[in-house]
């Protein structure tokens, strides 16, 4: 173990030490200020109830810590020049990092109103926790933060993708020992051997043990320092130990091991970036262990307080009815000396500002914190380059996701100097056919490479490792910063950050309506391997409700296409790739699928949205079509054609519309969404009293939520995935849901008035080949040929129907 | 570092040894079967194209390092009867243990068609990854298992769950290297500071190397053996290492790191029940560094494929169509020399069986596995003994879940001796008011404790670490085991374990169709600390939508209720306790909420789901009311009382019926879900024509999703949560999602036709009130005082609407 406390030859002087201490205890002030008071915020006069809250919500412990870790960052950044950023994981965290924020002078940069004197002092502790002010954690309204502190368990993940081709800059990132107990957090650690010295800036993780959660203790802060010690080093680290309760003697330990840890980082990087990488480098880290609550009320009402579970929250509750509560909480502000750290306007002196840093160089006015003054337009290549030619609708086929591989490939490409694109995946990108960016670029890695290997390189922007949090962690981080990128998944797995997307939504819709944060390239995800293509994979693999998961969140935020073939997929990763602020859900199969759009027609389908295929229907444009077939989703939109053409041929009495839906927003009311239609739009297109049989990629019900207000929707009638799954072919898995060709045929059937004995006959052959093939499947395991091998515009399946319709 | 190939004195016999190699070489025969043969199972004639399956599904990677630890493991329970389980981590584990499962008799004995000879091989093989067969996965149809291997990252915390309460089980739980790249996995390390040496059973992870997960190198395979090492004795653990190619040699030190470690266990556990636990144990594990594909082809086509990524799959591709393949696949399969190990009856022979335990050791049937064969009734005591009296509706105020905890402190008591129920929760079960429990029970803790620290105990029943995964992973494993128990949450982050919970839901669909399955407890979530009430979490905490995302889900397994106050929640906790093979989750508020029903009446009102609520409506039963306003959820029943309250002062010229719905389940159709009303019954409490404003819990759209095939569908208007959130007071939470009561009111007279001057002057002072409520909050920062001060029947809020309507 390597200990920070030994005493420093250049260490700290009384002077510097002096103002360091200053500047935490004027943190500190403020940061109780924010919990305690609405008034009085200089204690000019003894505290009187009614300068206190009405209501208490604020939480103290982790402050202290927090603090301290600002103050010193302060002092590197300044005396080494450094390009910082830091990442606060705590939860609660609010208080500390706008007391520093509003110290550093950044926060009324920002919020103007919030002066920084003694009635802006004022303004910040009224508005903390406050109906209409900010929130208790690290949040979008706070200058300087890419990273929420509501929810535990990605800030280490966050700063990992911050510091990604960012090679000159340092993210710190405060991690709280709660949060350290997540799954997330443990994964994240690991992400240093996906760290490049040469192309990618540090991280410098300083995991904070103040020893206890809400009610608990906590499981690192517990370890034996050499069990500690041996958990971090098989991270990849070497830790620094900073631990006490005397302010003087932590100071001194907390400036050494920053300086300790900066010098390795420039270290490593110099040697690295001078003579290469021979071996993955074992970063730095720091242990900060103090008490929770420090300089807080040791005892309240005969029960320990400081460093104890007690100080998470409000250490002091009855501060309006309980004159002893008041005077004690009093005493506790004064400890900080108040007036020495403000003058008499509230303005902080000059010893409390003397670490701190200038301009952008501080860390609540970094640019890299507001990532949209930092991004650029994505070069994007003509779509025209990577389309495929389609001669025949519906008879040649393409992997879609490989053709998007080659523009995606390009871009990798265009940005090979900017490098700043990435694609993440949980080990699945060769595997969902996006093979083409290895002609590009690599996957990053840093750890051993043997012979066996391929495409493993230290530079690479292909990240992949088996875990989605630390995917969708890394690309915000990396997002958040001014970066673009995209996460391809397979689809039921999405669901296991659904609560990070969660985050990120609420995340961009609050910075939507702060004018101060610019704009940031979307996140993208490619959800594929998808619920009709399990045939290994089977029950455990099928699940396509991360879309219902998403379009429960802010419209203004959230975007899903399903685009049916190659060239609609191009067209709307296209258009998400030049998008901002979303979150833009793509759904596209990775399995040979039908071409059905020149890209002419692509880009214009997916421009509308939703739009009739004229060429797939019968209607005459005479009158409303007898019913309509609609459609999203590609293996949906397969079945909804072969069921058209079936219709064409066998009841070509009946006109028939094709609807096909990529944007699946357009079906929501136009005042709920600003994609959805106008309701004579959806009129036009869907009617307003024809049966509609709807073949939907998920989970039927999606489509009823979204268009149960229009004026068909009694006639709608979904099919779709409804948790029949199992190990099978493609077409199997369409009958087990009912969403086949000749299931759709026999619901028009069900579904247009007037019967005629020829409907009826053919309602009854396609009961009669759903028959065959049960039994077919279970003799061969393979899908009837006359679906194996059909395409669009070929009669072999209908010959086969019509055939035994006794030739009628 | 401990080397376990050491020579060992009281090494393998050449016998043992030879027997083991026959075992492990069967197994391997059988797993390369189920991927390939689906005929010439014995390779009684040369292989053909024909033997060979149409679809090559399978993957060979991670079998044979499975053969070996199950044939490692027959060996140690045989030789020690050891009463032992097993959780297979590694995807794609299925040819490897059913293979072992056949073996050992236990398939045969589930499946009699699938006999242990020549036919029920060839069955087995043909049923692998074959339409109608089984999965790739381990899967609720493997005998033996409570893990499905499909998605990756749970082993290690359904092992744990396991074992807790199982003093004399050793359940050894095989984790690949893929999997343990995950959050969830990396933090299921530390649950070794929650077992108990004396009360619980013991864990033995086996981490298996084999390096590649699909296309790339793992992490934990490419760290240095040290660096790994220390990450290990980080997490607690004594590692042990297995490392080689050569089978014998393999075998050798894989029996005596067994042997080694299960000494350790028994002298940790030997020592902890005689003494007393003195300090936290360090248990032993096992690091097994075998190939990939280990056995299998060493090249194909001129690329190495053993020991690297492209082992992961099906190694030899083209099998049916390249006469080199088949050749190739014949000679591999020849080289586990099936003459010797099976008879010409297709039965393996005395020398294959030699190690292989009888009856209910063997791991294939063993009870643990099939949990419904050891489940016992929970003893739960009357509910009179907890209910709340309620002498004036909504008069009085109790904390519902505070209520519960006494109830759950009970079924702790009662079950004290049996120790088979458990409470796990991430760090908040004090905190959602469930602190009831440590009067009877403390937090499972085996790491240090000091003074100040509270309620914690070696062998408590109430588990807490902040982590929803291991929450999650605990409960199931215990649950799988034939246990109870209940997870409480903060509503939002339920959704963390979105993807876990489809896992165990498709795990209950699965195994309630296979009749050997008994059915176990259900999982029951407590969803506390709501959307409504997240004064200082604010909008980070806000999300009501796991219940929109269980509800996508087999409608046979989920149930969803939202009791209205702590009488209800008192009768649907004690229905879910009892339940049997369900996901049951129950929303319930931990504030101050007013009591509603007597005891008697929430018993009545929990058994119907839905019911109207005479007393608090208006309407005489002559005729159907005017308009329904429903509620479900306790913040919306108390808006939607409040507004009843407000039409019965101000409208009692309007008919109202207030309808309360307590499990979701009941708006839907009857034939999509066992507990949906039939269209009559809904008619009936709906109406099929009247208005019905409907104040939800969540998001309103799940309503719709739910009711949209209802004849009054057309008339239901939502209020529910719509994203606005923030830190703020309660009210202020329902004004800004237009869920509170005065726009309750304003929606009725919306709705109702032909208004009134009465109506029209009441919608302005509602109005009214919502203003001076926006006035009001900015400037004290609280509540209304009538909204605060309101109470059922009370007056003051319905006089002060009087006098600004001027009088009238």
């Amino acid at each position: 173990m390597d200990d920070a406390t030994a005493p420093d030859p250049e260490g700290l002087g009384d002077t510097e030490l002096a103002a360091l201490d200053a500047h935490w205890r004027a943190a500190n002030y403020l940061a109780v200020g924010q919990i305690y008071l609405m008034a009085n915020a200089l204690l000019t006069e003894p505290l009187r109830p009614e300068h206190i809250k009405p209501r208490l919500l604020g939480h103290w412990g982790t402050s202290p810590g927090l603090n301290l870790v600002h103050t010193h960052l302060n002092r590197v950044i300044k005396a080494r020049g450094l390009d910082a950023l830091c990442v606060w994981g705590p939860g609660h965290g609010g208080p500390a990092v706008l007391a520093n924020s509003w110290l550093e002078g950044t926060y009324s940069e920002t919020y103007p109103d919030v002066s920084r004197d003694a009635e802006g002092m004022e303004r910040l502790f009224r508005q903390f926790s406050f109906p209409g002010g900010v929130p208790s954690h690290v949040a979008p309204e706070t200058p300087g933060s890419i990273h929420e502190g509501g929810e535990l368990g990605y800030s280490l993940t966050h700063a990992y993708g911050a510091a990604f081709d960012n090679p000159h800059l340092v993210v710190t990132c405060v991690i709280g020992d709660g949060e350290a107990e997540t799954g997330p957090l443990a994964a994240s650690w690991h992400s240093n051997k996906f760290l490049d010295p040469v192309h990618d800036g540090a991280v410098l993780p300083v995991l904070h043990l103040n020893g206890y959660k809400i009610a608990n203790p906590t499981v690192l802060a517990r370890l034996p320092e050499a069990e500690l010690d041996d958990l971090l080093r098989g991270y990849g680290h070497e830790p620094l130990h900073v631990t006490g309760d005397d302010p003087a003697t932590v100071h001194r330990a907390m400036a050494a091991a920053m300086d300790k840890a900066l010098n390795r980082i420039e270290e490593i990087q110099r040697t690295a970036r001078r003579d290469g990488v021979r071996e993955r480098p074992h970063w730095p880290m720091i242990v900060l262990r103090t008490p929770k609550g420090w300089t807080g009320p040791a005892e309240v009402d005969g029960l320990p307080v400081e460093n104890t579970w007690r100080a998470h929250q409000v250490p002091l509750s009855g501060v309006r009815e309980n004159p002893e509560h008041l005077r004690h909480l009093e005493r506790w502000l004064r400890s900080y000396r108040p007036e020495e750290l403000f003058d008499t306007g509230g303005r902080p002196v000059p010893q409390v500002l003397a670490c701190v840093p200038g301009g952008a160089r501080r860390l609540g006015a970094t640019p890299h914190a507001n990532g949209g003054l930092l991004v650029r337009e994505l070069p994007l290549p003509a779509l025209e380059e990577h389309a495929v030619a389609v001669d025949k609708r519906g008879t040649t086929l393409h992997e879609p996701t490989r053709v998007l591989g080659t523009l995606l490939a390009d871009v990798m490409r265009a940005t090979a100097e900017r490098r700043d694109f990435r694609v993440v995946g949980p080990d699945e990108t060769e595997s969902n056919r996006l093979g083409a960016l290895y002609d590009v670029t690599g996957k990053a890695w840093q750890a051993e490479v043997y012979a066996t290997d391929e495409h493993l390189a230290r530079d690479g922007r292909v990240m992949e490792v088996l875990s989605e949090h630390l995917c969708q962690g890394w690309l915000k981080g990396y997002l958040l910063t001014g970066r673009h990128g995209l996460f391809s998944s397979y689809e039921a797995f999405a669901h296991i950050v659904d609560s990070m997307v969660n985050q990120h939504i609420k995340w961009l819709r609050t910075s939507r309506r702060l004018t101060w944060r610019r704009p940031i390239a979307s996140l993208n995800y490619l959800l594929t391997s998808h619920v009709w293509r399990q045939d290994h994979n089977g029950f455990s693999h099928q699940d396509p409700g991360f879309v219902d998961h998403v379009l429960n969140k802010s419209p203004e935020v959230v975007r899903v296409y399903l685009p049916p073939d190659a060239n609609t997929l191009l067209s709307v990763a296209d258009h998400a790739l030049r998008s901002r602020e979303y979150v833009n859900v793509i759904v596209a199969g990775k399995q040979p699928t039908f071409d059905w759009l020149s890209l002419e027609e692509a880009r214009a389908h997916c421009a509308r949205g939703a739009g009739a295929w004229p060429w797939a229907g019968t209607e005459d444009g005479t009158r409303e079509p007898d019913v309509v077939l609609a459609c999203a989703g590609d293996v949906p939109t397969q079945e909804t054609l072969a069921a058209a053409e079936l219709l064409r041929r066998h009841a070509p009495e009946l006109s028939v519309r094709v609807v096909n839906v990529v944007d699946m927003a357009r079906l929501m009311p136009h005042e709920e969404h600003p994609h959805g239609m106008t309701d004579p739009e959806y009129d036009a297109l869907f009617t307003r009293d024809r049966p509609v049989i709807f073949a939907y990629h998920g989970y039927p019900w999606l489509i009823h939520r979204l268009a149960y207000r229009r004026a068909g929707h009694a006639h709608l009638h979904v099919r779709g995935y409804k948790e029949e799954g199992t190990t099978t072919t493609p077409f199997d898995m369409v009958v087990r849901n009912d969403l086949d060709r000749y299931r759709l045929v026999m619901d028009v059937v069900d579904r247009v008035p007037g019967l005629s004995v020829r409907l009826i006959a053919l309602r009854q052959a396609m009961a009669d080949v759903r028959s065959r093939h049960h039994d077919w499947i279970r003799e061969h395991g393979t899908d009837l040929p006359e679906v194996a091998d059909w395409t669009w515009g070929s009669s072999a399946a209908a010959e086969e129907v019509h055939a035994w319709r006794g030739g009628e």
